[in-house]
């Protein structure tokens, strides 16, 4: 890891640059691949299967039988776990139901706001070595909470035509039942377009490669919504030197085993505690089986010795991470005046693992700075909040002079119109 | 417009399609434009001024006194009727408030949402024959009520270098004085990257032609939010014989006069109800003074007779609409059944400009069908809700055996690894 000592303010966005990822030479191919699967539908979807996940689909569905099997398969322990994490994630979902209000603006105008669900959904699991069966529970439970009509997962099978267990299980105690077995960005074009197996949804979510990404990125430019813009994942430390150097680095590693593209930041007033950091990071990550990620991906990472608490805090806000964990002695009050980060874990026994599984936050969080501007899934996404109003008589009579007055000087003669009109008929009947 | 008489099921999709307009052409104009912001700056601006604008402009940022003046040009019937638009817009929007809730997921674990301006905003305001100040305030209230720290503002000046007063006025007291000359895709990019006059924004809002909608659409690629994808204006309307025809052609026509590619709807079950609105559009359209754009835009415009209720509601959820009018006598029974659209005007006394000037709910609407996965602007639009989370030693140690083997099960042993090193130290102390 890069140490930089006291940087100056005017350097900050310099050293704060995250590492550029072109798409533009995958736009090409991810283009084709999408107009395929539009012009084609499932057999441009298994001609790709063959192609890229080299296994022949018969059926895209996964049967109920399958669905049923999993069940057998999944360690009990693992189970256990699931549910402890589903029963957590609901409960913190489930409280950000918001009620409807009915306010009453002036006298005879009601507005009100109703959250109604989006009705179709496509949720995304990447394939890969292990089973990301976490991204399901965090996908799928706001959407069954807020009451999505008829939601889809599409997964890429494994060279034998299956998926794995875990995330069928996941899948089904979530009450997600239909499931298809394709991944890529031809997963991405099935649920944006429909195919003669897969239903076109509204809004599709879910992590991926950056074919995937890409994919997302262009059917969003043609009505179909998708959830966030996605980046390689990032994880920021203010510790200062009260801190556990152990708990510190196993935060660190925890995120940069994640992909070579994963960004770690410590930022710090003690640099004591860097070297201690830097001595157990070196014993850390000895054990660690993806051990040659990690190293990759701290080579890309940086520790960031401030001069006072006001600046580690500061810097934070410049970067705007995805994870940001706080381990000071004062955690609750920096937690305070964190503004710019995706998910905050507040105190030394706050890993970000907590997290990424079970203390009930999503886990599906803005990276690459886009925490700015943007925060991470939430019951919000599931839904569309649609604004009512009602008017009475009274109610134009007593708003519908002023709108006269605001349509004349827009020029919006026919907007004019519509309430003179209507004045006229309150006037003439009363 | 066009009658559809009882269409079946299978045509709505291809009845209900809204004329395409492509964007492709302009992109590579609009490219040209932000690179040309990005490099160079307000020279770019100006430059852009003097070609797309006519107008030579010294200073690009509006000054005090210009919008001290605007108060005396504005006349005071309009002022009065903008400060009760603002009033009713204010209320509405502050009940959109969320209080911070702490929820225990688990014995030990405390996760919470806390909603956080996004620090830096952008508004764009369109130019154009008529000054759109209520878009001023339907971007801007919230933004203050959210607490945006800096809000700026772009809006094309004349051919004089002025802009509008009645803009100046309404962004004046709604708390906006970073008013800056300077309009069309130029603008976008100069909030986007930020220029020697022009900050750097994290998220733009506002209407805009097609070039403007282009400008937004690729900054948006570049960590930029945007607020909506935005389209042409539309409106739906269900009526029945209860309904008064000449409110009916007055609310169509509302719409119509917007502009050429602004689309209308009218679905009913009631014949003779068709015949007599056709009456009225004839006879009131003779009146307007934007007459042409309003009879272009009734020709790509629709009224649908439908069977039965149900099939008058289906349509318009399959629709989407921008905006929804119900005058039926049961209006208050279909209102509950909308799950499409961006605002529903509900009941006879309830024309669309209701909502577009004064009611209190936001005019910025999702269009082009997008109200199947999208709401209007409110609140969430002006804040990231940052998740928290903390777990005590407790905590740790009721929910760190099921992340160890939720971590192990997706093969990430380093997550693994955060809690044990913790649940050590616990274990070791107690």
């Amino acid at each position: 890891m890069e140490i930089v000592r006291y940087p100056e303010r005017n350097k900050w966005e310099k050293i704060l640059e995250r590492p550029f990822y072109s798409s533009k030479s995958i736009n090409k191919t991810v283009k084709n691949i999408l107009k395929n699967v539009k012009d084609y539908g499932d057999i441009a979807l298994k001609k790709y299967s063959y192609k890229f996940d080299n296994v022949r689909i018969e059926c895209l569905s996964v049967s109920q039988e399958e669905i049923l099997q999993s069940e057998n398969s999944v360690d009990n322990n693992l189970k256990k776990a699931i549910k402890i994490a589903k029963s957590n994630i609901e409960k913190f979902h489930y409280e950000q139901k918001q009620n409807l209000k009915v306010v009453t603006t002036a006298r005879g105008v009601e507005c009100w706001q109703k959250s109604v669900p989006i009705e179709k959904i496509g949720l995304y699991i990447p394939g890969g070595t292990a089973p990301l069966f976490s991204t399901v529970l965090m996908l799928g439970i706001p959407a069954k909470i807020a009451g999505c009509d008829e939601i889809i997962l599409c997964t890429p099978p494994d060279e034998n035509g299956n998926i794995n267990p875990v995330i069928l299980y996941s899948a089904n105690i979530v009450g997600v039942k239909k499931i298809f077995k394709i991944g890529g960005a031809q997963a991405i074009g099935a649920m944006a377009y429909g195919t003669g197996t897969i239903p076109k949804v509204y809004k599709i979510f879910g992590p991926g490669n950056q074919y995937v990404t890409a994919a997302k990125q262009l059917v969003s430019m043609e009505q179909v919504a998708i959830d966030l813009p996605a980046g390689p994942s990032e994880v920021a430390v203010i510790a200062d030197y009260s801190s556990n150097p152990a708990f510190v680095a196993s935060d660190l590693l925890s995120q940069a085993e994640h992909g070579i593209d994963s960004q770690v930041i410590l930022t710090t007033t003690d640099e004591k505690l860097i070297n201690d950091v830097l001595k157990e990071l070196e014993e850390q990550i000895c054990l660690l089986p993806r051990k040659e990620i990690a190293e990759q991906s701290l080579k890309n990472s940086k520790i960031l010795l401030m001069k006072d608490r006001n600046e580690m805090i500061n810097i934070i806000n410049t970067y705007a991470p995805e994870h940001l964990i706080i381990c000071t002695k004062d955690s609750d009050e920096i937690a305070e005046q964190i503004i710019n980060a995706g998910s905050v874990f507040v105190g030394s026994f706050t890993p970000e693992s907590a997290g990424d599984y079970i203390s009930g936050t999503n886990h599906t969080l803005p990276t690459n700075g886009s925490a700015k501007a943007y925060n991470g899934l939430n019951l919000d996404d599931y839904v569309k909040k649609i604004t009512f109003q009602k008017v009475s008589r009274d109610g134009l009579s007593e708003i519908g002079p002023a709108i006269e007055i605001m349509a004349e000087a827009e020029k919006l003669r026919a907007h004019k119109n519509a309430v003179e009109i209507r004045l006229k008929d309150i006037n003439t009947k009363s």
